[in-house]
């Protein structure tokens, strides 16, 4: 998607351990309008499907979810990174690793709110080796609930993570697809 | 507002040390239909004012914050619960005490986010004790910003931290108004 690659040209950092810094439009700050852009963007591309809730992982998915699931017209899921004495003991739970952050996590989603007649979009802001993304998709098999697909907004190409979730039947699409980070500064988009 | 209080009788659920477990369409499932309901109410509200940014904290105030935000047209900043290695040392920091979690910890906000320029709205989901409303309140002080006030999606009223905060002088609006969760699962509105 031009606009987003654009985007990430003007607004993105690149850091220290093959970091894309976007959290100024995508990840602490977050352009809400900007974000409709790419909302409509999913809207046309999984717009003829049936979709009766989006799944997304805190913190960083949900404003873009919340988002999309708007222009859908349907309520959103977040699965949460461990247990909360506000949720119930019957749950769905994955395993996580966090590349950023060099850690383990579990997630968990309450078993109301996934369900087998559940057609399920997910929505997330990245795609790079995939762990997060495995999560949700085992999340939704646990759950007996069918897979739409995966929308992502920015997805790290050579970290390989799309290619193990797509071997897996998985319709995933990515809104900027990079295929390499230069230690120059410089972004190759895919 | 009407349409929440019903909801919030036919849906939430009063559970063991004085929680409200609204999960099924506030923070966990996210009934975004719904809360683009409140969304007009707070736009309703606060509409005559200039807003430059809305303020929330993560994780269950971002998907509420995110659909005012498309509503306002203006971006969102969430404060972030401890340091990530994504974030640059240049932050304001105020520090949160959860009593639903009994822990405490730090919220950030970078400095590159919030500034003197900006009149900022907060949203939030629940309003208790205050402490995480206070923390946003100090950031936004702290970057020398103007706080246009506070929208709360849920208030106990009974547990005083609405009071705490409205004695600061912030403009604090909650939809629904709890005065008394009794013990034989009735909710009593103000």
């Amino acid at each position: 998607m031009k606009l987003l690659e654009e985007r990430i040209l003007k607004d993105g950092k690149i850091k220290q351990g093959d970091v894309l810094k976007v959290d100024s439009f995508i990840n602490h700050q977050i352009d809400i309008p900007f974000i409709v852009q790419l909302a409509k963007e999913f809207k046309r591309i999984f717009g003829n499907e049936k979709i009766t809730k989006i799944l997304t992982i805190e913190s960083s998915g949900i404003a873009i979810a919340s988002i999309v699931a708007q222009e859908f017209n349907v309520p959103i899921v977040f699965a949460k990174k461990s247990m909360s004495i506000n949720i119930n003991g019957d749950v769905y739970t994955s395993k996580v690793h966090s590349y950023t952050h060099g850690n383990e996590y579990d997630v968990i989603v309450s078993k109301e709110f996934l369900n087998s007649e559940d057609k399920i979009l997910i929505i997330d802001d990245f795609l790079a080796k995939g762990s997060a993304l495995n999560a949700l998709v085992k999340l939704i098999n646990d759950a007996g609930a069918t897979i739409i697909g995966a929308g992502i907004v920015i997805e790290k190409v050579y970290q390989g993570g799309g290619q193990i979730i797509r071997d897996m039947g998985v319709n995933v699409v990515s809104l900027a697809s990079i295929k390499k980070l230069n230690e120059d500064g410089t972004i190759e988009f895919l």
